[in-house]
């Protein structure tokens, strides 16, 4: 099963539905003012039938689970007494949730975030990746990604959705094994 | 039906999917080496059943269908005998297709990708948006916009999907007419 | 009271404190490895002692309160069927917990953290102090910031320690109500 | 035949060519209102005759050329079932084409900007100056670049007009197979 | 006769000619090690004939002719006794020249190539684009841009070729005439 | 004992204590007009009590102690005869002081800035951090470190609470020495 | 007398200098290991004798006397009991001392750097600053600056040197009262 | 002899020259508008006399001898038939003077910054202080530099006081070569 797959006839929308779309227009976006929004021209929607190509749906963590993902992180650092920060990025590399835990170092937010951006790059945790730099050193240049152990991915039909990433404990082992315990609290 | 759903039984995963995934690794990221990539650890799967409320579903244009909008809303112009820039940005913000004109001045590329970017995050054309600054005026200090006519939104089941945005004609009427015949190709 | 208060007798330091610090050392920081750290030399600790004039100390939101408050944030939103994204930020203008909301527009996000930013460093709903640019219109060009209301402010013995941020209903009073709800919830 | 060569009698401006420059003023740039131009003043205009020293000429893509490389890298990548991103970049570090590849990583988007960068500075596959690295390690440092194999440079009479790069295949080698094929689609 | 042609049957180009450009190469880049460059692949030469439509080229002002335009603005200005800093920015908005005047302001270097990009962008003295913002006043939130007078376009067969820029004297008006004492020295 | 604790009866804050503050509001923040604000609503004000878990505590230096260390680092520049820049940066990862010295060069600044960082991020001295590279190279791509000797720390009750960075010196050694010298001035 | 005037016969330099520089080499840069520099080549000392032209001077303000101004303008601020940040910024632009104030606003920072700055850039206060945007409103769309009340210009011989800047107090009226309280403060 | 010297009994300053300085105030900064400019507040000014110690001079290139440095570095590259861009930069860090070599390679221009300002902080060609690396690695992360061959010193009377940089040859010695050949210029 693919990662991204053509929207089934399930999905379909046709341009009535786009009129109904300019009523409700106000729920989307962070529109700061009595709104009243005149509808988008019609055109504005994509028509989609059973043999639409225009569209391609992607899967990713609800809010709520990559909240539940990293506040878990944060426990499992805890029990071990550590202070760390933690990030769920999705796979277009977005931020969905941070955490940065009491204590912890003004360095740790950061890294945090770079780490679960790179596990989600490349659906493997950082501690994997940091292995292949002896190889082909240069990745580390990419922007936005950081090499170091405490990034873990998620996965779901067998493609990366999502990576959490914990930075502040005294070893990226550390880190990298709180991270998974993010993970992990995404199947209880 | 809603912009946001859970998905279904169909797009149920369980862990032995998750090693699939490892198997079939390499097909993600930009990876530039012989990799031997070991399995991400197995609990990096996240297992989804049909009450499962971890996973939501997001559509987007798929970038054939961004291209051909973009390219639609160059070809206008250039009937017109206009130079300009074009983007597509999907609902999350990222630029998916960008088209520098010839001959287009250098301020136009960013232009077409904030265009996009304003008309994505509100679901509405940028003239109309522009519009809107008159009861809240701080609106434009948000961070990757541009109130500028030029933008025009995709949007598929009532809900926003992608922004088209053209930057360099002498009037930005000019360049939201570009825009729509963008959109507007997506339906050919 | 002040905010900012000197230390008193209670935390007083000395430098054997300072070794023993050395041998926790590991406890802090992202560091990634298997640690041998040596001791920080003993005179980088601070004697304090109850004329020691040299700390202060700053209250701030435990993550777990400012997790709390944006979750009550984002939920008020849901009841309203709005899609918002939510920041905390402390009194330093770090941001300390994220939350993209599923389907929320892209602009959302970094709009909810300058709103956050805005309220904690006035210490004053974004509503209100969008209200003195008329006054003072260049306030806005302050880095950092975003005078559009949607922000809300948390004191602690009448001093600023934390702002809340929410972004991405269709007017900002109604983001405002939300992160109002974000700060009531400190209090339950 | 060199890269920047003088202009000939061919190209020969006076002064009333600006006249008329100012006539047709609106067709160059975002202009975005009802434009009522002034025309710019006379001197504006450079005088060129066929001594005239002050003018050069660039070669460069059309932009459709350079989306059709782009097109074709990116469809060499769907054949081998490879989910990636492409940038084509003009001699002088400018993004022309971008496609953000179904599925592809967050990273690769502007991985692959950055390999077009690298390849059309130094003329040469980004395989190649990767190994340049082993003499000059520091040429890495170069803001833009991005020493990764996937970026392959386009030359017309032998001079340097463009790059294309690909990134999010498993190697290097095959990202740059694409790349190269985006270029080769240049000559069909 | 246009910005923007297609190339002609002088500057037709094969792929022996890539062959020639891979012995050169070491002459472009800014390689910086004992050079031993290997060819870059035959197909990465655009073949070129009459009927090409791949290349397009554009008219730039030589380095010498954009330095002699600057040197003769920062002149100008010291005839009045005024301490500024001069910019020159291409077509494409890549700075070309800068030159920073003996005890100009601080602000004034940026604000310079500011100018110069903005009077290129839209082909206009930035005094002239300032009067535009009255109908179209978030033009000036445009990337890059200044719409302050300073800056004067330089144009050749009609289509602008770059941006003078000049600030730092007691006003904008002053600013603009040492830009276009500049201009006109390419007459000279 | 630890870093951070939560706050005990003796900071217990009521809401009334809200209303006090919204009187004393304009003493807060960059507020840039005659202020008439209007009180911040109630809930605003974290209710605290002795079980309150909502508010914790961080150590700092005041800015009179951050300023002497950092003065006392350069004067012991100055005995050496060596130009440096100097800074104090809180746990946070805030500047708190900053001193360019004279004659220093123009790398000296930031880089005293970032080795302040370093050392309050990890709670050791720099010279011992860059030690740690051999184990874990690439720590150094955390943004905002910099892994030369020169960073001291500066810990109170066993918790680093600010670094004072040092740069400009002919080795990093003599840097640390300065830094140290800063430190050491806390206990006097 | 002029701001910038040609060094005199007192400040001639010859080669033979340069060599001693080489030998002394190491005084300068934050060069950071054990230095065993070589001697810069000759040709790199700047021939100077009474004609010379190669060469300007500036005048500063030495480090000390920019930390006692900002210490004086923060103490100023304490006396009516304001948090307040402060920074001094030499003519070229460069922050020279900065002061985050204990309890000040985390806006406060950067803004009294950019205070401070546009003091300096256009020797005035920047309360009479912001007024000038009544006629030149886009002036304060030049980078660096900030047109809020609190920078205050320091000049010498009739040129501007540097500027003060402070925020955070209630109003900008009171953050100008205190930044020339520190200018006073170097007549003492 | 030093670089930074207190300034003599010649250039004291009294008050009375502030107020000289209010009449003249037009002279300085990008001051756009029919200047009314009021005087600043008398106490802007540093009182100097012998025994100021409030003062300190720095050396500098004028932007005449820098100009003249950055054509000989580029007219030496031309005779060797090679295409830089050179770029000269204050002891501050600041570029005083850019050359975009007529098809250089778009990687040049900011490269040929970095090397100028890396050799002005050490006071060293970059030939030499890229082999200090050997020793201390991480210098290169110092932002702003780049430790590549082709920036050169300019000194006078023992104290750096400008760098030239080149880049864009296709190798570091030749990119030296011509920055030598640009300093030298500034004896002739």
């Amino acid at each position: 099963m693919k990662h991204v797959k053509k929207v089934s006839r399930r999905t379909r929308v046709v341009t009535g539905g786009a009129l109904v779309a300019a009523v409700t227009l106000g729920g989307f976006g962070a529109w700061s003012a009595s709104a009243t929004s005149s509808a988008p021209a019609a055109q504005a929607a994509v028509k989609a039938d059973a043999s639409n190509k225009n569209l391609t749906q992607s899967t990713r963590l609800t809010v709520d689970a990559a909240s539940r993902a990293a506040q878990a992180a944060l426990d499992a650092a805890r029990k071990d007494n550590q202070r760390v920060s933690v990030a769920v990025v999705d796979r277009d590399g977005n931020t969905v949730v941070t955490l940065r835990g009491d204590g912890a170092g003004p360095q740790s937010y950061e890294s945090a975030v770079k780490k679960a951006y790179t596990a989600v790059s490349w659906n493997a945790p950082t501690s994997e990746l940091a292995k292949r730099l002896e190889q082909a050193p240069n990745l580390k240049d990419i922007p936005g990604t950081l090499f170091l152990a405490g990034g873990a991915p998620v996965s779901a039909k067998g493609a990366p959705i999502a990576g959490v990433g914990v930075a502040g404990a005294p070893s990226g082992d550390l880190d990298e094994k709180y991270a998974q315990a993010g993970v992990a609290a995404l199947n209880k």
